[in-house]
């Protein structure tokens, strides 16, 4: 199989009371498959894999796989040790995950040698397609374009899901070309920060990795339809409209308290629902979300 | 209790086909309270307690506290969810551990308000003392003199383990007396990255918390014993006599890969004893490791 193209959707993995929030987390799932995004990526850095346990991890996907129905589900397996990283394959497998996502945490920092590694052990160990998650921000990692093509000639190896493109669109479309021209036929390329989902399908990605998916599906399909139709000013233009929530996104660090804020808003989960150490948004910043919100139509 | 003055020596954790090698880890302990010194912080980053499973950890404090002797255990307890962060402490308690090593880790950027919760949360939940451990390289987190004093106030903080001091005397001592400033009289400030050990005790540290000591104790008491007698001076030279050693560390992006290779070449652990996807040196990395060793003299 390869990575379903168009829109993966990455939900929450709600926690209360410190454990997994399971009536919540099905509710999120329930809901992108019903709304029939083209698969839903869990456990992703949105759905905390990094902070939850393996029992947890295995749990959730699970869940997901039951929930998702038609939906192929693809779940993140990353982990700081190998052996951590192959124990969350064989749990994905058994769940009946359709492929994996991984990007290589860090502590001490990694070699490229390393990361490749990392990625023969990921591929070898399991028929499931794997993709290479590029987080930066959250795995310190800095991937060379020689790196994803080393890890991508691996059989076994699906898609690349790459950090947000350059704003230009011919620099998005150059930057997207030049990474294709690296990498075999069969590996997809995603575009991930939801600021750039639009502009990166427009510059040739074959997927949206998205994380305002998991939670407001509707806006992120309706940009992705339009993208994939080569209704390129339109998806532009849907995008666009949402700049105020990319701004919020960009205001607090990364995507991940606002859409808890708005999941915990629309009652998709209860509130605090990240795991600590992480906070949720203070209560100035939440009325600045359900204000958000409230402009764009996303409120109900 | 405080945390000791003095030579905190930081052990590796080996590892022997990803499971615990207890003999080895066993045998390290045993040679650092057989040299007497100050005490033992196992579990430290050199002690790879990142990639390790609680039940590795909690078994490993238990034969680190039973291998010591009457030399103090600490026990790194860091993790990236404050409840895994609260059971490693509750672990470290029950195994008789003297004091906890807790670095704030990282998966999502975490703020100000998010780390002093976590110390906040650590101190509540165990009459142990608590060091702050900041270590950027591998967590990530930035440390302004503001944060080491909001939560140095905390009732249960012992210790600050700070980076590398400047080299310059002058700024060095400049530095610590800064810290020193803004934190409480109990508290005591201890200096890591080892080419700094000397300079850091000159500068007025009251603890090295030594990666080398682990592994080499007996040049790293030498250097301590030095300083703490006001020997300024022949403190500087021991230290400078390492300075191929050091070099090593900075080639090698660190401490750890140098350690695990001196430790492997000296028999104190079996081959390949860091945990994956952390590589050992290469061959031709290691013989250079193996010729420092001889020219000082540190090879038996």
């Amino acid at each position: 199989m390869t990575v379903p193209a168009g829109l993966s959707a990455f939900p929450l993995t709600p926690l209360r009371d410190d454990a997994l929030d399971e009536g919540a987390f099905i509710g999120l799932v329930r809901r992108l498959a019903a709304h029939a995004v083209d698969s839903i990526t869990v456990l992703g850095s949105t759905g905390s894999y990094a902070y939850l346990t393996a029992a947890e991890r295995s749990r959730a996907a699970h869940l997901a796989v039951e929930a998702a129905g038609e939906v192929p589900v693809i779940v993140g397996v990353g982990a700081l040790r190998t052996s951590q990283v192959l124990a969350h394959i064989a749990d994905a497998e058994a769940a009946g995950a359709r492929g994996v996502l991984l990007a290589p945490m860090t502590y001490q920092p990694l070699g490229d040698d390393e990361i490749l590694d990392l990625f023969r052990a990921a591929v070898e160990s399991s028929p499931l397609p794997v993709i290479l998650y590029d987080n930066p921000r959250t795995t310190h990692v800095t991937f060379t374009r020689d790196l994803y093509a080393r890890i991508a000639e691996l059989p076994g190896i699906a898609s690349i899901k790459i950090p947000g493109v350059p704003a230009d669109p011919a620099e998005a479309a150059a930057h997207v070309a030049a990474i294709r021209s690296v990498i075999p036929a069969h590996v997809s390329i995603g575009v991930s920060g939801d600021a750039s989902g639009a502009a990166g399908l427009i510059a040739g990605c074959d997927v949206w990795y998205s994380v305002i998916a998991g939670t407001l599906p509707r806006p992120a399909l309706e940009i992705t339809r339009a993208a994939q139709q080569g209704r390129d000013d339109r998806a532009s233009e849907l995008s666009a409209r949402l700049e105020p929530l990319w701004q919020l996104f960009a205001q607090h660090g990364g995507s991940l308290r606002v859409v808890a804020a708005i999941a915990e808003q629309r009652g998709l989960a209860g509130p605090d629902c990240l795991p600590l150490p992480v906070h949720g948004l203070a209560a100035a910043d939440r009325a600045r979300v359900a204000e958000v919100l409230a402009q764009l139509g996303l409120d109900r």
